[in-house]
């Protein structure tokens, strides 16, 4: 049974099948990272072009990791070393790379929508590595797959995402499929950090971080995104530290084993303290592994839709 | 019967039985862009070195997937990560990049003559993909392709480029190669943007664009650099566009098709409308398609001159 | 007999055997270097990352290629585009690298110590491509491949190192690897780039270049970095040339042949002459050509040891 999508734009809508299908197979591909030869022949003689518009370290590796290993030939374009300083529109240059012959486009953009945008333009098969704050599926994908491994289902749990959720794709896209895959999801953060009516996705807000771990199986803890305007929503790192910042004294105040989950990279010390970003509860270099085969179960399956 | 020279530096005196032979061939590997897999193994273990001292997307692009899809190893080298910094000489850089072992050269630089320099000092094959306002002969050879590919023909065709002629490299390619395979070329553009003594290539002028639209079956729209020096031509974009710009209004009015290429990336408004760059008688993105094609055979053809 | 280390952090305390066994697989590398298909499947299905934390061009390039030719997966990482612009660490960024399943790093860095940093919290092979002014194993390395491929040996003979001795990280490696080859080895240079006590080394110190070229076979001449703090170190560069550039008159007023290497990439008319550059004593290309050869010979004697 394929996906019921040529695209992955996000999990919103996404039918439960489809998360099933995609986290089963990325259990084939895990293996294959295991093993001394980390390479399968599936997607030779096709061509994925890596189109970034936003800079970034581990999800731009993670995917060209799971393209090479798929033995595809990738590309990678990015805004700055670009026709973009020609001031050529967004849609003059997909459709320009389109026209060399490309079968898929993983695409990063600070503009929320995007993705679907480009859907309306090509014939390509589009996967959204992150489009502004609207949604950043494959991390929330990568996400239930390490909860999965680790607590052995995702259905029932009781899941907090923590932290700026207002402005963080990671944040709605693990809503959209949490929800999906029948967990309880709530939020926790500062009252300038939580969308209004947030309540209208089926998601309990939560002001008292220790009351959050208190009452929850996982916590997925947001990046506070210290070089964009986060700093606006609170009055100060301290006083975020004070309130929202996951410490050893906390968990252990909480009595209770609760399972941390961080998209990364950490800001050490606020978030998370360092103790608890190396410690027992964290899978968070888990989650970097288990990303490189959520991915290349993302390419295989709409590659064969291709 | 092999190409009569192991480089391509321009079209310029090139003869007419290579240019044949070039689009001959690409048309084999025109076929492999439009199957799944998208790839020969015929450069199986050369390595082609993409030297863009000029930032380029679709050129730089289109060679690097012609190299990959003919299973080349690649290495692009930019110059602004480079030892350029430390004061090395284009030379010093060049023959140490060949003691590596390379097999080709594919060079993009603002000086022209740049390719011509290269072979006096290299044994690689040497590609210019663009050297100043001197020659781009694989943007003239994908135009050819394309040409040919429409109207089923070269010779005798009445072809005109529009536009700032005297400082295009595209136009100068278009001229010799052109010229060469029997087409009755000529130019049109401002007095200020058309080169003393075109004539002597054997070039007609046209001063007029209702003219040169009404008397030829193709016109190449080559594109304004407003980010270049271009703007010191004329007076302002708004007198270029009143003149120069081809709109449907104007094409209508000639009560003629007429064929339209344009090299890219488009200024939309300025050199073409919108309406025009996405209309029925361009095939703006055949030609990109198109190019990678054309690469793959202008690489393949020097290969087995190595 | 495999290598005595996993990985390749500097050339201090490595055994005879270790070098004498890469020199020696270097050689087969080599061969394959001149074959058409410069290719051997050793590697296939390893990912390898380049981690470099300062700009290079030959020295990234010589890796990139080298592990193109073992068949290897290669991920480039340069500092500007990644994640350190958020403020992650070193130590969180090569965590993170390596949980995607990596098996070789190749890292350059400005701070010394940083490869062997690495070794302490990952499990992949790690490679020194330049650490500050400390160590650069691989261009040692291939300075006596060369040395050997030229004269036949290196135990017996006579090398002096000339230049900024004190911020030579190519310096310090050709010590401590010539001196356990069993070589003669000397330094020349102004007496504030000589480092003070550098003869705990086993090092001898010579002050007058004519004397250096006198009394040895092989001078090895360091790239002066006038872009660095070098010329903090000596008055002016007339003066440096005055007394130590190396020009074609002073070679003819020794009387007898040395042969000279250089790293790359030269200032010439500073450390040396153009003539002399390009004259008849140097293998300056054959050394870059044999750098890929012995970056192979390293890659794959530590790829058998993952």
């Amino acid at each position: 049974m394929p996906l019921s999508s040529r695209h992955l734009l996000g999990l919103q809508g996404v039918p439960k099948e489809d998360i099933q299908l995609i986290l089963d197979t990325a259990i084939t591909f895990r293996e294959v990272l295991d093993r001394p030869i980390k390479k399968v022949p599936t997607l030779q003689g096709k061509t994925i072009v890596n189109l970034f518009y936003e800079s970034s370290t581990r999800t731009r590796i993670s995917f060209e990791l799971a393209e090479k290993r798929l033995s595809a030939d990738t590309i990678n374009f990015t805004a700055s070393a670009s026709s973009v300083n020609k001031g050529e529109s967004l849609k003059d240059t997909i459709k320009n790379i389109e026209a060399m012959k490309v079968d898929m486009v993983v695409v990063r953009h600070a503009a929320a929508g995007t993705p679907n945008f480009l859907t309306q333009i090509c014939d390509s098969n589009i996967i959204n590595a992150g489009d502004g704050i609207h949604e950043h599926p494959t991390q929330a994908l990568l996400d239930m797959y390490s909860i999965r491994e680790k607590l052995g289902r995702i259905e029932g749990l009781k899941i907090c995402i923590i932290g700026d959720v207002a402005h963080s794709r990671v944040a709605l896209s693990n809503i959209y499929g949490l929800k999906t895959m029948g967990a309880k999801v709530s939020v926790c953060g500062p009252s300038t950090m939580i969308p209004k009516n947030i309540e209208d996705l089926g998601v309990d807000v939560i002001y008292n971080l220790d009351e959050a771990i208190q009452e929850n199986d996982v916590i997925n803890v947001l990046r506070i995104q210290l070089e964009r305007k986060a700093r606006e929503y609170f009055p100060s790192i301290r006083e975020y530290i004070k309130y929202f910042g996951i410490t050893k004294e906390r968990l252990d105040k909480a009595g209770k084993e609760v399972l941390i989950l961080h998209p990364g990279p950490i800001n050490r010390g606020v978030e998370l303290s360092s103790e608890v970003a190396d410690g027992m509860n964290q899978i968070i270099l888990r989650q970097v592994t288990n990303g490189v085969a959520v991915r290349m179960a993302v390419l295989y399956l709409l590659g064969t839709l291709i």
